[in-house]
């Protein structure tokens, strides 16, 4: 028997965070009601904000409030022609940290997965056709994750890549196989930045 | 250089959750930015409401938000006039959850620790020393962490109880001494309240 419904709502609420379960939970609910409950106001703030006014940049997919994100409007960040192809706005943190590249990026926001449905209009291959189109991409690094559907969807840009008769390479040494871009360390992408292959 | 100053300051208002450094703050964020928005909406409200309307039983001063909680509220509750004194809101979850406790609950929301300056009325003891005074109350258990501090504040409170003349016991077996009531199995505790030792 519980002491307030309220504080099961927060704690049921609480588990939509991944990784938390039954007793972090509790364990989150009771550390902000005791000691934090600002921090706890600020975070309902932040999500509500997030959550309903965080949407897609209309020129490389990823996460922000504007139009276009900060990234996009760097007129800096066109002048070396790079367009950097990542599955997640999370891989452009993990690309940004290495200080090895200073193009553009392209968020496909997933990666082509056949059986799930995934074709190429669901990762914004329509966007990126029309971007090569346009001209200015010399270009295109191929960074999505190293596992089956990453190169197969690598693969994949590449041949549209070869339409638009733009260069494309596939970032190489040190990701670890079967592993997500996201987790790798700054060194061992910095490594895999500099010895990309071209793929056409 | 991110792409969306709402993302960052979500990141940012993550981490005053207990465990959650940079890297779980992030993969939080991008999860309910991508995968369940309508659950971050639900999480921002709960923590408002929580935040702001669940305050302390006034006569256990458990968190409820309510004046006074469910179990207080419950006649059935009283019968048998056991007190169950506890260190924080999550003992109470802890102790219902072995069955083996039917009396009422009196959260300390600490312990003494006088080189902190937490004295006796900062941990609610005038309130208990009232409601040991009111009557009605035949044996209080006292169920706070196997700590120095925890032992220190249940003499203390076995002290309180012989001035009224109300016998005060002390949970006993299985709880493992350093540790921390919340964190103890079912079977432990329930071992510990059965085998619990009179003090005064
Ligand atoms: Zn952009
Ligand atoms: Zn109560």
């Amino acid at each position: 028997m519980r002491t307030s419904q309220m504080l099961e709502h927060l704690m049921e609420a609480l588990r939509c965070l991944p990784g938390v379960g039954p007793k972090s939970a509790q364990r989150m609910a009771f550390h902000l009601l005791q000691r934090d409950r600002q921090g706890g106001l600020r975070l309902a703030d932040a999500l509500s904000q997030a959550m309903t006014e965080i949407g897609h940049c209309q020129t490389c997919r990823t996460f922000t409030e504007e139009d276009v994100c900060h990234i996009c409007k760097n007129p800096k960040r066109q002048e070396n022609g790079q367009l950097c192809v990542v599955e997640s706005p999370a891989d452009i943190a993990a690309v940004e940290a290495t200080g090895q590249f200073s193009g553009r990026y392209f968020v496909l926001m997933g990666h082509l997965s056949p059986l799930d449905g995934i074709g190429p209009a669901d990762i914004g291959l329509d966007l990126l056709d029309f971007r090569l189109q346009q001209g200015g991409i010399t270009e295109v690094i191929l960074a999505t994750n190293p596992t089956v559907e990453g190169e197969a969807t690598a693969h994949y840009i590449a041949d549209l890549c070869q339409v638009h008769h733009v260069s494309a390479s596939r970032i190489a040494h040190g990701v670890p196989v079967g592993g997500e871009l996201e987790l790798v360390d700054g060194t061992t992408l910095s490594h895999s930045l500099m010895g990309r292959q071209r793929l056409s």
